[in-house]
């Protein structure tokens, strides 16, 4: 199996170093022959190439059997809006050039870190979460442009039947092999783009007679979800709005720092942290390098169907919380001072 | 002073009952005399009229002096992809008629209640957020449509330089009331619309050098509302961020029944409660007046400039949660029995 390593901009860096890491001790310890090589992406591909996807790493990507990916984005574009050029445009590139119309961001809380999130135990304890937010729609791909001398601005938030359906399909399986529940979330009271959704969706759903579907509008989920994650189970939802609300949730499982994500679909998928580039922590070796190495796990689970290997990345990590280590974002005021480990370290 | 009072539907026709009641009990208090009228909007609208907004309900707003606004909708058009007439294009007609761009939603938790919220007490303790959400801009008023013989659906999301001045301007001017700091929330990295967004707050940041000035990506400000709801001071955001960010932090203030807002512009002022008609309690006597009431007391403080009168509704409130009386949204497991009271008692 070859496995591309696009580690991409800030902390990308030194988490997906110690995902590589994981994958190798994991190939090591099951005795499979991983071979690996590098691409570049975001702001460190800019410097090096002029573009945020250079046409090499594309080339790599799809040679690849499997992608392990870091994170993109530095704080110099954010407050140029006239910017060409900017690293986001290089993910968005890989999401569409790839065809990864499906992003899972499993929300899972390790017992341990019950402590660690501002969200109540009692109301976090049993929670677990499995979004698809679709990936290569919505208003992050439409028509967008500046007009009337650039006074105006517009973006698109589009979607065509095709698109909703097999994102819907994917999470409605997935609703089978857990609880049979799924919640569609959309803001059909408003948008056109939504009524579509909800409409596809409800076709769906005629397929899967045994899954119990509920509509929630995105206010009301955002809402919801603090209220009572434990409501949730399987959850469907469009580019825009999964992105806002699977940031929310990262709360759930106590940090950003936790949470992997698979994007899937055409053809090589993409395993990455939901955090970004983070560019305040870059180079002080502190970040949390677990969602990167449980985005290893998902890599191993779903791109090379080796479950028991997946299986002992994620015991390892629980092993590792349950002798009380932890990187500072997942440490509580209790955490002795010594327990508190930098990326190397941890991983 | 002249009130028109709308109460649109489901829960929306319970609570404003009691919003009023307050207004009324205020004027004998104080000894002002205030006149009322009342106006369909919604559903209710639809059933006796075919209108969302009937021009008769119109034109009474324009010659009020402040409007008492309950809710709209109803779960009857929200599986019908295809209905022409909705409830939530009297709510969306309104505001655009009546210029109102400056939706001003509070958040403060009332100390009674902090335990009532699913976030830890010593996150929420001192949190005290004034969100401004603009509300009569973005893909809620863009152009929308079917295309591809309706297998595609669009919306625009789109935003001109003095729409994003005009509410940005209004949420400086309360920053230099409060701690002098401005979060500005946008998607400036993927959006058009937002880039021009964030150009023009920037611009008009310069008008006000003592304010501490923070952009925030929409999907991070979603994570950190919950993470840290005490870094947040005043936010301004477009009219879809600010839905779903201000819906979600109404778990701040333990419950959404507990918000009011003020939408403001170019003339008459809509005072309204966050949450909407809540069909599955509607009848029942037991949706939570507070928002309603707590509505009643920002329009006597901004339409009507009556302070004193304002905080003693406020006041009121207080005086109730201290007195240990709860809705069932608000009570917790230690609240006794006898203490959780319907909406007319609460009120
Ligand atoms: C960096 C940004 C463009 C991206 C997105 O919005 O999709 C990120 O927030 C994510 O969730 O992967
Ligand atoms: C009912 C709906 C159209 C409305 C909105 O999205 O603006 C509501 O959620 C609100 O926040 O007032």
């Amino acid at each position: 199996k070859h496995i591309l390593v696009v580690p991409g901009d800030g902390i990308g860096q030194e988490v997906t170093t110690v995902g590589k890491k994981v994958l190798e001790k994991i190939a090591e310890k099951f005795g499979h022959e991983f071979t690996y090589d590098e691409g570049l992406i975001g702001h460190v591909a800019i410097e090096a190439t002029g573009e945020p996807l250079p046409e090499e790493t594309l080339v790599k990507m799809r040679a690849s059997d499997a992608i392990l990916f870091g994170a993109v984005g530095h704080a110099k574009y954010d407050n140029d809006p006239h910017a060409k050029v900017r690293p986001e445009q290089g993910l968005l590139k890989m999401r569409k050039e790839l065809g990864l119309y499906a992003n899972l961001r499993p929300i899972k809380l390790f017992d341990e870190l019950l402590e660690a999130s501002s969200i109540k135990p009692e109301i976090l304890k049993g929670a677990d979460i499995l979004f698809f937010r679709e990936l290569t729609g919505d208003v992050y791909f439409g028509k967008r442009e500046r007009i009337e001398e650039g006074n105006t601005a517009y973006d698109t938030m589009i979607y065509s039947k095709y698109e909703v359906e097999r994102i819907a399909r994917k999470a409605f399986d997935a609703a089978m092999t857990r609880g049979k529940k799924l919640m569609s979330v959309d803001k059909a009271n408003v948008l056109e783009s939504s009524r579509l959704w909800r409409e596809t969706v409800l076709e769906v759903a005629k397929d899967y007679p045994e899954v119990e579907l509920e509509h929630q509008f995105v206010d009301a989920a955002a809402m919801l979800l603090i209220k009572d994650p434990k409501k949730f189970d399987v959850v469907v939802t469009g580019n825009l709005f999964g992105d806002i609300l699977t940031d929310e949730a990262s709360q759930i499982a106590g940090s950003m720092g936790m949470l992997a994500s698979a994007s899937v679909g055409d053809s090589t998928g993409v395993y990455e942290p939901i955090h970004g580039s983070a560019h305040d922590i870059t180079g002080k070796g502190i970040a949390n390098p677990l969602a990167s190495v449980l985005s290893a796990a998902l890599l191993l689970d779903i791109s090379f169907g080796l479950k028991a290997e997946s299986e002992a990345v994620i015991n390892a990590v629980d092993q590792v919380l349950k002798a009380g280590y932890r990187t500072g974002d997942i440490a509580t005021k209790d955490t002795p001072k010594d327990m508190i480990l930098g990326t190397v370290a941890m991983g």
